[in-house]
């Protein structure tokens, strides 16, 4: 069985999604980042850089497997159950890439942005800016790729999806305020949000962990 | 033949390094962020975040294939000459996590710390703050990995390594006067760095380009 150690948040829901659209058992632990429950020593002995989401597979191959980083976890699930990511290729390739991109890029700038923008006390409006014009950039790198092909690896959905979409949604939701209007430029954008959003995998994992 | 495009930077340097530690042929075509090459028509074609690095592998199965974001390029290079990556099992996975913990943790945090720390012409302090916070909490994340393990994946040197070790030269180097201190307080991450400067690789790679 695969234990899940996540929270309400895009990079937990990534692989809630994932578990969701393969159908495995899994169990959910929530870790309360409310209550820095990411920080207690049991957690720290799964999740080496204090964060979530991360997973321990009971049954991998070789004994009980900890993983950290959404990434990782995503190309781990899609490698064991031969689902979601070419096994070679080229359209393995685009996948891996986008997925970076998002690891690297889209996820940390879009939380930079919602910590200066919307969460620091003191606001600082130099990183405000900066984070605005990168998040936006990065948006708009999104939109010419869904402008050539209906999912970042190419034809197929795939893990790279999985990992944007939550993020992207942060932008019409509650970072809205921040990006919603650069948001209303870029229709392939939403034609893709849509077409993920309908999926019934991505409905059960966004609502994940139930709290 | 494998094209490498590519800047003197730590991500770029990263690519550098496995394509010397391969020992395989391969072409640089410098783009001088400086001078704003990145955001040329020609470049974007190969790199559609207009980032460095980015590869053109001529002789890749099925046509040539472009790949960009260096955890991406790094497992290609990896999967296809079965190197300095376990083909399955726990190594594999341990060697993913800490990549992706590279690319988005070590990398995009100490990339805001030079920015808000170094370059940015109105500082801002509260910004400085939180990045040199959240990169020393990094280097601590890391020093607990190397007392534990010689390698980031465990007992074998892994595209993991190669892609934090440009990154933690950094910090020893133009990021010295910000992370130095912090960094007097971490013996087994100058072990693993001594260790790893000490690859006739890594000493070539960490010389591309020659500009
Ligand atoms: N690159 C990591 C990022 C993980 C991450 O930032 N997790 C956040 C929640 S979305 C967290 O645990 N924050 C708690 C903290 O930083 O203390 C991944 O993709 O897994
Ligand atoms: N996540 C990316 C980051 C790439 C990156 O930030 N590249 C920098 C140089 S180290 C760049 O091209 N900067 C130019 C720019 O942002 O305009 C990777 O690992 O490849």
């Amino acid at each position: 069985m695969i234990n899940l150690y996540t929270w309400a948040t895009p990079n937990g829901r990534k692989v809630a999604i994932m578990l969701e659209e393969l159908g495995v058992p899994y169990a959910v632990h929530p870790v309360n980042l409310r209550k820095n429950e990411q920080f207690s020593a049991e957690f720290l002995a799964i999740s080496p850089n204090n964060k979530i989401p991360a997973i321990v597979d009971d049954e991998a191959e070789g004994g009980p497997l900890t993983i950290f980083e959404s990434g990782a976890i995503l190309t781990y699930l899609a490698e064991k159950s031969g689902q979601f990511l070419a096994v070679s290729g080229h359209e393995r390739y685009k996948a891996l890439e986008w997925l970076h991109w998002q690891i690297g890029g889209l996820g940390p700038m879009f939380g930079q942005l919602s910590y200066f923008a919307i969460r620091a006390e003191q606001k600082c409006p130099e990183a405000i800016e900066r984070f605005k014009q990168e998040s936006e950039r990065l948006l708009g790198v999104l939109e010419r790729r869904l402008t050539a092909t209906p999912y970042l690896a190419g034809e197929h959905y795939s893990i790279a999806d999985m990992a944007a979409y939550p993020w992207t949604v942060s932008a019409t939701s509650f970072m809205k305020d921040v990006l919603g209007e650069y948001l209303s430029t870029t229709p392939a954008i939403h034609d893709w949000l849509k077409r993920i959003a309908a999926r019934p995998g991505v409905q059960r994992g966004m609502a994940v962990p139930n709290i």
